[in-house]
This record gives structure tokens, C-alpha cells and sequence, in this order.
């Protein structure tokens, strides 16, 4: 059994019955995202919450599970059904010093999702839907994504012997393209923007009848999503951190971010969310245009070399905003260098390699704390949404490059002297 | 403290005592790999495994460590040295059913490396490295490596705050380099063969007074990749596989996974070892050749995409081959073709991407299916050493291209009818 009591409308409020056929609202149409609602109190119960908060919280860690799957009460899904065998979630959590220290903060913890199986967060997500699709009996499961959604879905699905169907803008970067390939799938490239791809991955999903797992339609991909959170939670000894930072490109991220923090709330297992510092690229910020207008989000061009969230016109703005605002959190838009920069601050203060969207959460930290949103004295939490792997020809752009030498230590003395003259003296 | 009783030279058999400044033998010099002996006995005792078996292989997983470190009796390093905060090893083992199923075999297990911070099963050397430097005072680390080796070693000692330097030959892939060099690394590009690179970071690391992280020298990083085989047989439940097929460069790598069920074996913890399948690229086999005439290793030219074991000049071929006689074992070389189909096979049925020296490890396992060397009864775990992402090139050349299409329903219809019928019919 599953603890979800109804689906909810984020535009209209309609109630909708779980185990509806729609994805969207049956009132609004497409427009209307759907928000999967917990019987919270039974949640507790179930748990031991309500017999005393500790037995609640080890629940987790009593499953054996080192996976998103240590949180089923919480999930849209029947435990009796067939999961992925890939191991998704229960990604570590760094307690990053040195790079607190270079940011002059006082603790700044690092949540690194590029260990997940096919590297990205989205991995969380894919997952429910690999699960849902096969429970319902589906053989092939699609969706449109600039790359991690898709690599995930390819990944789970060919785990679960899914076939899956992919719609890329042709901009994708090549390692998000070729793991789809190696996994099987047939990639659709689409000779057009990411709202293109989407477009006919909608059209096709309707006409085939293709289990659908794009996120801002599929109100279960969130509830996957939101396992970083109840992570984060049960990685900190259940002390809420005062701020967790994530990048932000359709939306679908932070809402279960949100969403995470809002459950385990409600539950009783927090006493308080964290607020939320939502990330966009300074040349694709519909949303933080939105945030601070009050206004809807007006298209973007989708000028940054953040593909993962370089998403001109968001398909989740409600389930966005919404998190951001009533977390207390704030938005921030960041240029390029300064995500450039991050990359490099964070793999050499950390050893986490983020992929550029990844490293924009940091970035906007950076800004974050020099505009005063954040205070160097409160707790952060930054998630690394991807691994940078998936987009070495910017990560080649943010690296300095290697010193060449022929195979001769004078040479090598010459070059080290000239460019890490520190190496030469500092042996022991 | 550690259990380490002494080292034993793998050549000259001399012994050598525990914290003796030199990394080889004092009597044979640079030739003298040696090897470390714990006292198993005083092992078994700590763990438990003398007063009934069960006590002692519930240890491990009593620790709470998901990582590497649940086996520290088993290390040599001592439980208060400070250790790399990224979490290295207790990667997934996946059952691979449908993998299994494609080769007409009984049960086929996939131990996924990928996963490993830094994208490769060498973090388990490389987190040893930079403890022991750590623990030594040292502060540059050092190492030439195709790549891995190295970008695990420059993840490592980023996350410690250690400075590293590292020789690459020029022809290592991109993807490789540019983790390196994020990590904050020096990175010295060597404009020779990797044998060139090698012998310029051993004069320099002499020269200079660095940390020598060169697998095939420093004793104490076989003992890191063991770690692998411990976890293999704990997440077998105990049950140890007839066959572990892995991939062979310099030979470490398999002598690692030799000594991790060695020692489990030594203390009682289980009652055999498995037999090991080395493999090599048909185009740089020189031990695989050495295996079969029973002789000397010759030098080999590396004609062979898989990069991280493209390695003419191996460093270890003494504990490399006493890996595969003594474990009853076998060797087997596999051309260029084979490792990319099976990074394809690999993908499709189990959701892992592997780059090709660890998709090498399938196409050998294939080749003895075929050949007889293995039975399809018997019960196999392959490990996929590193992440496909590392080497997009050839991920490229293994997939296949992606169907091409404007942004129309129709278009798309007709792709799909000409390459992915399927999809047309499968719906439901």
C-alpha cells in the first residue's frame, strides 16, 4: 500500500483522486501540475513518530536500504512493486571546510548527486517513473530533456528491461547524448529549442501512448526528487540546516526540494523547512525575473553554458515559485565565469567534480553571501546536481591548462619553476 | 593501530620491516614489489571470527562505514589517521539478470566502480595514498597514470588539502585531464608513451621528495583495491563467485582483487577464492601472452581504445600473474570490437555505462563463455572498473547515432517506422 491520500491541483485546487488516469488536472488541462498529498498522520504512525520522535527518525536507517528506497512511506509507490535494480540516492553529504573557509562561512555542506547511477539528481526521479511505467503495465517510457533526465531514464528503464524513447534538443552536450545511446534508447534529436523537443515529445507520447516522464507533467517525478531533502535531514543528525541552494531550470528540482523538507514537516520529524536559494543562469533567469517581479515568468533566450537548467520557458513555475517563497527563501542569477569559477573552487577545495549547473548552486552562494541573502555564520547546504563528466567541453573551458613537458626533469624543473614553483620546496 | 605484521618482497621473498622508510625492497631495489602480510591471526581475534564465524562477518557492517572504511583491520593505516571525506567504495553490486540472460548464462553479477567519487575503482588506492601521506606529513602527492590513478589521486588529496602533481601521456582522453585539472592537480602532460611519463614522475619524485603514488611501487595501494573483493563477498552474502573477471593494465588492479580474497580466505572469513579471469585488449596483451608461454613479460606497442589498460610496460606483472595462477585462474585477450559491443550490452541490460577497459572485463567474459574457459553455470562477478563518461570518444564509437528529426509529428512517425518500429506498437 501507499500512504498517498489525493492529488491536488497547483493552479486551481481541485482534489483529484489518486489512481486518476490524467498526469495534469482533469479541470485546468495540462496547465494544471498536479501535488501528490500524504496522509501524514498515518505516515507518523506507521513510522513510530507518534509513539515518540527518535523511533521515527531511525526508521530510516533500520530499512537497510542505502537508496531513495529507505524512505518508501513516503513515496507514490506500492513497496510490492518491481524497483530498478540501480542503486539511486543515499548520495554522501560533505561537510566541506576548506571551501567554507574560502568562502569566510562557518559551515557549508556539499550534497553530491554525480555518484547516482547514470550521474544527476534526476536519477531520483526517473526511478519512480521506471517504477510507475512497469507497474502499469507500460513497455516504453519517454520524455524530453537537455540531458540528465533523460540519461537517468534511459538508465532505469534499460535496468528494468523498459524500452525508453528520448526527445534532445540538438545542443545537448555529447556525454549526456551518448550514455542515452549506450543504454539503449532510441534518441529522438530534435532540430530545434528545448520547448520544441518538448512540444513533439508531447505530441508522441499522446499519440503512442508512451509512458510520460516529463517532469513538470508527471506529478510523481517530484516525490522522487524529494528524497535529497529527507537525506539531507537524516545526513545532518535531523539538524535543519538554515539554507539549502540548488540551480533551477524548469523548475522540477526545487520543487522537490521543497516538497522533501514540506513532508518530513508535516510529519513531525522537523520542527522547520529550511529556506530555499533557488539558482539561475544570469543569461536564462525566467524564473528569478518572476520571483522578484511578482509577475508571470516571460520567455528567456537560453544564453549559458548551464545546459541542465538553461530552460527559456519553465514548465513548473508554480511548484517553483511556491517553493522559494514559502520556504522564505530568495533567487539569485549568476554569469557564467562566476559558474566557471565555482567548478574550480569546488573540485579543488572538495574533490566533488560538478557539472556546470551543479557548480551555478555554488556560485550563487558565493553571490549570495557577498549580497547578504545568506549569513556567513548559517548553515548551507549546496547540491552538486550532476556529475562534470557530463560536460568536459566546459569543464575544459573553466580548467587551466596542463604544463607540457618532453621526458626530461630539467625540463621539468624549468616548467615547475615557472608555474608551481611551490612544488619544488615543499616536499615534506 | 594496524595489523600489519611486516612486508615480504615478491621477488627476493626478503622480509622487511613495517615502516621502513623505502617503498621496495632494500636487497632487490626498484624490481622488489613488496607485498603486505598482516597478522590474520590477531585479525580474526579483533573481529570476532574465532569465537564463531558469523560474529566476525557482521563486523563490517556493524561499523555503519558505507564505504571503504568498514575494513580497516584490514588496512594499513591506523583507525586515527585522518582520511579523505569523500565516500570511496561500498559501490553497488548488481544480480544482471537480463546481462545473464544475453549470454546464455546462469548468473552474472555486475560490480559498478563507476560510482566511486571519482568515477573509478583506483579511489580505493588513491584514499590510501593520501592517508598515508598524509599521516606522514607529507604535503604534494605524486603519480603518473593513464588517467585514473591519477584523477582519483588529485580527488583525494583535493578533499584532504594536499597538493598533487601528476604525469599524464599526451594521449590521454580529455575527460580524464580535465577532472585532474579541476581538482585544483598539476598537471604535467609528457609528450612520450606512458612508460616515458612513468620514469619522469619517479625521477622527479625522488628528486623533489613527493609522495609516490605509482601503483606498482608503493606497496600499501594494492591494499586500497582489495577492498573491492571484501565487498564482493559481503554482498554476496558469503557466497563466493566460481569466477571475478577483471580488466589488466599494469596489473594492479588484479593483483588487488586477489589479495582482498586472500586475506578474507587467511582469516577464515571465507572458505576459498574464487578463480580470476584477467583480461586484456587484444592489441596490448603482454601478459596475457606471458601467461601462456609461462615466461617473461615482453614489451608490448598499446594499440587499443581502452586507454586505462593500453599499457605495453606493466609495472606489476609479478603480483599480476601470481593473482591469476594461484586463484587457478585464467587469462584472455579481446579485440577493440568486442569491448565496444559490450560496453553496448552492458548498458542496455543493466543500466551501467562503462568506459571501455571496463566494459574490456564483459568482452573477456564473453570470450570464455564461448571458448569454455568458464561454465555458463557457474556464477561470475565482472567488475566495470571505471565510468563511461571518462572517455566520450569512444562511447561514441561503441553507439549507435541518433535519429534526426525536425520538430513534426509526422517526420517523427516516419523516422520511427524506418528505425524504431517497435515504438510505434508497444504502447501498452
Amino acid at each position: 500500500m501507499s500512504y498517498v491520500r489525493h492529488l491536488q491541483c497547483t493552479t486551481c485546487g481541485a482534489v483529484v483522486e489518486y489512481g486518476h488516469a490524467a498526469l495534469t488536472c482533469p479541470s485546468c488541462g495540462s496547465e494544471g501540475i498536479l501535488d501528490v498529498v500524504y496522509d501524514y498522520e498515518a505516515i507518523a504512525h506507521r513510522i513510530g513518530c507518534d509513539t515518540g520522535r527518535d523511533m521515527g527518525r531511525d526508521c530510516f536507517a533500520a530499512t537497510g536500504e542505502n537508496s531513495m528506497w529507505r524512505y518508501m512511506p513516503f513515496l507514490p509507490v506500492d513497496p510490492v512493486w518491481e524497483r530498478p535494480p540501480l542503486r539511486v540516492g543515499w548520495t554522501p553529504l560533505y561537510n566541506a571546510r576548506r571551501l567554507a573557509r574560502a568562502l569566510g562561512a562557518r559551515s557549508v555542506f556539499v550534497k553530491d548527486e554525480g555518484v547516482n547511477p547514470t550521474a544527476s539528481l534526476k536519477d531520483r526521479a526517473s526511478a519512480i517513473a521506471a517504477v510507475r511505467a512497469k507497474a502499469a503495465g507500460r513497455r516504453i517510457v519517454a520524455c524530453a530533456s537537455t540531458g540528465n533526465a533523460a540519461s537517468s531514464l534511459a538508465g532505469c528503464a534499460a535496468s528494468m528491461g523498459l524500452r525508453s524513447c528520448i526527445f534532445v534538443p540538438r545542443r545537448a552536450p555529447r556525454g549526456k547524448l551518448m550514455q542515452l545511446l549506450i543504454y539503449g534508447a532510441t534518441v529522438v534529436s530534435v532540430d530545434g529549442s528545448y520547448h520544441e523537443a518538448f512540444s513533439l515529445s508531447a505530441a508522441a507520447i499522446e499519440r503512442w501512448g508512451w509512458y510520460n516522464r516529463n517532469a513538470a507533467i508527471n506529478p510523481y517525478l517530484v516525490e522522487g526528487k524529494k528524497t535529497v531533502s529527507f537525506e539531507i535531514c537524516e545526513q545532518l543528525g535531523w539538524q535543519v540546516p538554515d539554507w539549502v541552494v540548488v540551480s533551477v531550470g524548469d523548475g522540477c528540482t526545487i520543487a522537490g526540494v521543497y516538497k522533501g523538507f514540506h513532508d518530513f514537516y508535516h510529519t513531525g520529524l522537523i520542527t522547520r523547512i529550511p529556506r530555499i536559494l533557488g539558482v539561475q543562469a544570469a543569461g536564462c533567469q525566467p524564473l528569478v525575473e518572476a520571483f522578484r517581479s511578482g509577475e508571470r515568468f516571460r520567455p528567456s533566450p537560453e544564453n549559458t553554458i548551464a545546459d541542465s537548467i538553461a530552460v527559456g520557458v519553465p514548465r513548473n513555475p508554480t511548484k517553483a515559485l511556491n517553493a522559494v517563497r514559502r520556504s522564505g527563501g530568495d533567487m539569485i542569477a549568476v554569469p557564467d565565469e562566476e559558474i566557471l569559477r565555482a567548478m574550480r573552487l569546488l573540485g579543488s577545495t572538495t574533490g566533488v567534480f560538478s557539472e556546470p549547473a551543479g557548480a551555478a548552486s555554488l556560485a550563487g552562494l558565493a553571490a549570495a553571501f557577498e549580497s547578504g541573502i545568506i549569513g556567513r555564520e548559517e548553515t548551507v547546504v549546496v547540491i552538486a546536481t550532476g556529475n562534470g563528466l557530463k560536460d568536459i567541453a566546459n569543464a575544459e573551458r573553466a580548467a587551466p591548462s596542463p604544463i607540457e613537458v618532453g621526458p626530461s626533469i630539467e625540463d621539468l624543473r624549468q616548467m615547475l619553476e615557472a608555474r608551481a614553483k611551490d612544488l619544488l620546496t615543499q616536499g615534506e
